[in-house]
């Protein structure tokens, strides 16, 4: 199976990271390989940013059909161009959200989201609601850290923490998901934090979430259905 | 006041109508006028051509920053970047979609939107769950024409006029919205189609519902929220 | 175009300031004018208030009819009368929460409601509710004014501001809707109270809404949907 | 236990029946009286008649309060006066609708509402959202017979079997409740008819539901919340 | 009338009292009698006891149905075993959560739940959305002390008369809800600890509740809803 | 990997094919193994049902636990003991519906169920309340066949390829899922049934999707939230 990730922005800041955390999670039969955008922004944190996405989105769906990949990860918590590809391509394609959320909704009842900045509360809210599950989502925490600011691991991994155990404690959630694709290798920190404080609550790595929900599709024999993701008629385009 | 009209899409077929039917729903004193994008797609119609289109409305949307308009109207009923646009501009921002629908929730309990293709349905009723106004719409019908199509006035006339009848007779709606900005200059036909069979039934054109829209959002001093639409941090772009 | 305000109140305690008001955000040449009720409450401040004004209302809405108006702002914002008043005229009627509410959609995601007394909570959430739109509207809050009370424009800008600030800081809300059409004219001091608390939120004034939306529902060519707003069956009645 | 039934219409027409009706549902020592109104219509199917008479309602609610009875029925399925009612005396107060509902809610999933006319049809939607019901709601049917031709009991008891049978039988509805409170005296008929045709569906008489929920809320020691009812703030009324 | 309490636990502790209590409810010619489980658990506490506890219940319905009762109680907030119980006999069954709730609606808007521990939390919350009441239910509170606690009832009555005040002066909710059959005869305390705090709030007992609307249905000619609760089809079964 | 499937049924009709199609679907290193019930019912098909055979669920769930198994798949749609399961042990527990119904939710908009038997759509409907997911269901249909008659494979297949053709062509699904865990072994078929009359939609089939969510919960370190899957406190049990 050939999965290929997606890194909906420009620049090889997290290229290596993104295709080494997805290739960790994915099954050692699995290819993994991954592409940043050629044009597009140096990453994702308003609806701005996922416009001017988009195209290069587009463009790296085309060239992963052509290449025949099995399933497509676009690793951005937003989903962005996620909807607009599957109808271009007859593989399965997930952003971030949907995977995590789902796979959530099964270990718990209400589900808290720990994203990086305000900016993105208003998308996320809108995905739930589009998504149809937002009385599921009975939390959106930030830890005020941008995107390209995650590289600093150590403040990454404590505000993560500090949000997961007060989101719990004060009795608003009973999973946590990583709200930023960019989140890479700390899932694990964060539960133990939550075990720490004494809470058996789990955490859902949105990564990881994608790569086995690309696998499990794949192996179901899923695809995008063509009628709600009809091909689009032809006509001039020039974007 | 000066409203500035976006025609989403590249090349000029419906750039004069879009201005002139604009201008007439417009008050006198309001200064209109229009412009196609320089890239994108010929015309929307999935999310495809939607995520195309997005850069190319907001280069217009910088310009007409620039230019100090009062309100913008991005002339298509799938509101493509209008929520990207608020983010980076401090006036009235609307598409299709809201002004008509809002304004048609005044008039009657439950909304029909007639519109082009099957394959716009998705995206409208992702529009409407996002916006929380999904037990207001009540049916969405399809004309079964491209947006290309329209310029068949009287086809486009029959198609719209025997859907709306339909909808209200079989119980169905109480208000009609013509569901894509390109069917110009038909809401009386449609009005009178209904009259003609017995139903006193509002029928809401979006041109008209948008221009409208600004003119009173620019009267009452509104502007998009900074807490909904915050501004997008600094980053590198080459989109 | 002629506009008639009604005052569903009796007395002329806010008369002439509420025809002036609604003259102040009408278009030059819209025809203004006001009447009190006959037969009423000093105020409506309950569901009990409300139903002793319904019939005073519908008087009022006889003579508009017999007047040949353009359309009617029944001036409360809890919508009284409206309903049956859409029943027995062909021309647009509102009050005070539609306009406002569904204006304020189109700027921000969440809308915070400012009123006058708790008494009237349960009303505004059960209009929201009647609407549709419960899920947009994410705090009422109130001033703890009685409506004539509100004539301490100080006072009522005071804990308006208070109110205003608080929700927005508290991050509750991105559009703040005045909840009461005796607010009158403070409109202005409310978001200038907020933008230097550092807040650019829009703030929508219900009487400024009104106004334009009847203007553009005349202007659109709508009216009461029949299929929604039957007309009332002949029967004796004495009321 | 004393109730006091509020037939909100002018005219004697229903009133005995409606009295026998009542007495027939209630316990041997509950004392049912009933009145008409002095002011309003000869019968309610539209907003416009509940409007013009809520008033003669309210009337009648503060004799009852003098006269201290211990729960009182305003005879209507719309639920007429019910709210404002319940702001102004302490004592039980119900329409039709919330008892008949609430009460089939536990006996089968999905609930048909079988009505008079079209006209009231928004109406109980409005009601059934306003009371946080609507999802329990499957399906309002209509006979088309005006509430005072509903004294042709042999075409009511047809019309109403016809549309119990058709909704039961096309797999929309579980439970059916007759949704006017002047279908007396016909619920077993419908049942019968509604077994005759295989189907073991029970069937609600809101007369019979509004009577025991009253001896019911009276014994439990219910009334009216005053958080939500708060009590009228006093001023001028002259209504 | 012959009702039947099923108490869904092992063991007589709380056997003499919900029957008494159950009798105190009923009408004086209602005859009441009360059985225990004999497979089950001390207590239902947990989805695991509801799931244990549920071959027992249906023991006793089957039993029931051979003594021809006319309505049945059984007597927990968390309706254990109620649906199934409506699949295999034709006479009214409710738990304590349906008729609680369901007369609760009628006296005020929004309502709040006080039961036990927080285990039952997420099972309360389930039934709600089961129902599809959750709109109407605005607080879920817990004293924190187990069922087998409840004989303590100077405790019992302190932590719920404390709760009581604190969700309504917080604005929480309008009326209240015990939410666990066992909190026997403390109704008329908690009603006067809100009077004395000054909020004059209806409480609601569920035994009250669950007796009464038992006796209303019967009256009424209710029954299960043969569409919504099928006859099972024949098959083997040893549970 | 250790994999247990629960039978939730006595014999041993389905045990064989019920672990070679799990096997099947299940990766290479993924250990299956699968057991009945020793208590229970022959199959599943109502509340009563589900009722009987939850003890005997949890008895396997025990010995499951005894047997540190990584994961177990309850196999019926309706989710029996699921929840229950839960609370007792620490690792990932699915019935048929959460898995197969999340997973599709990626695929497409609006999701259609194909069951066996009416009785089970009240168990559906509540169920997908339950996961406040029913907004993205758009039909259930059923094939008229008992889970015991599935065996005739021909038969199952015929009726579910024309109920699952039928329910795309009347335009109210986008993805179908096969709502029984019996219909093992023709998703492939149904799929093709789709292909062959011209539509590109995808079949989920509930033990595939089940395995691999497991297997992926598994790999992501999931387990029951200890938040809203409460330890049962200790007391006394005999069921």
């Amino acid at each position: 199976m050939h999965i290929r990730v997606i890194l909906p922005a420009i620049g090889d800041t997290f290229l290596q990271s993104a295709l080494d955390d997805a290739t960790a999670w994915a099954l050692p039969d699995t290819k993994i390989d991954a592409v940043p955008l050629l044009r597009g922004t140096a990453s994702i944190e308003s609806e701005y940013d996922e416009a001017l996405a988009a195209p290069g989105i587009l463009d790296r769906i085309a060239e992963a059909k052509a290449d025949g990949v099995d399933g497509i990860f676009i690793t951005c918590f937003g989903d962005p161009g996620v909807h607009a590809a599957r109808e271009v391509i007859d593989v399965p394609v997930v952003g971030g959200f949907e995977p995590a959320i789902f796979t959530a909704m099964a270990h718990g009842e209400r589900i808290a989201i720990i994203t990086v900045l305000p900016n993105v509360l208003p998308m996320l809210r809108s995905l739930a609601r589009r998504y149809g599950v937002e009385d599921r989502i009975s939390a959106i925490r930030v830890i005020d850290l941008p995107v390209l600011g995650l590289d600093d691991h150590d403040l990454m991994i404590q505000r993560l923490s500090e949000q997961a155990v007060d989101v719990v404690e004060s009795g608003q959630a009973d999973v946590v998901v990583l709200g930023c694709t960019g989140m890479l290798g700390v899932v694990e920190k964060i539960r133990e934090a939550l075990a720490e404080a004494g809470h058996q609550v789990p955490v859902v790595d949105p990564t990881g979430a994608a790569i086995t929900w690309l696998e499990s599709s794949v192996r179901l024999g899923l695809f995008p259905s063509r009628t709600t993701y009809m091909v689009p008629p032809d006509k001039a385009r020039n974007a």
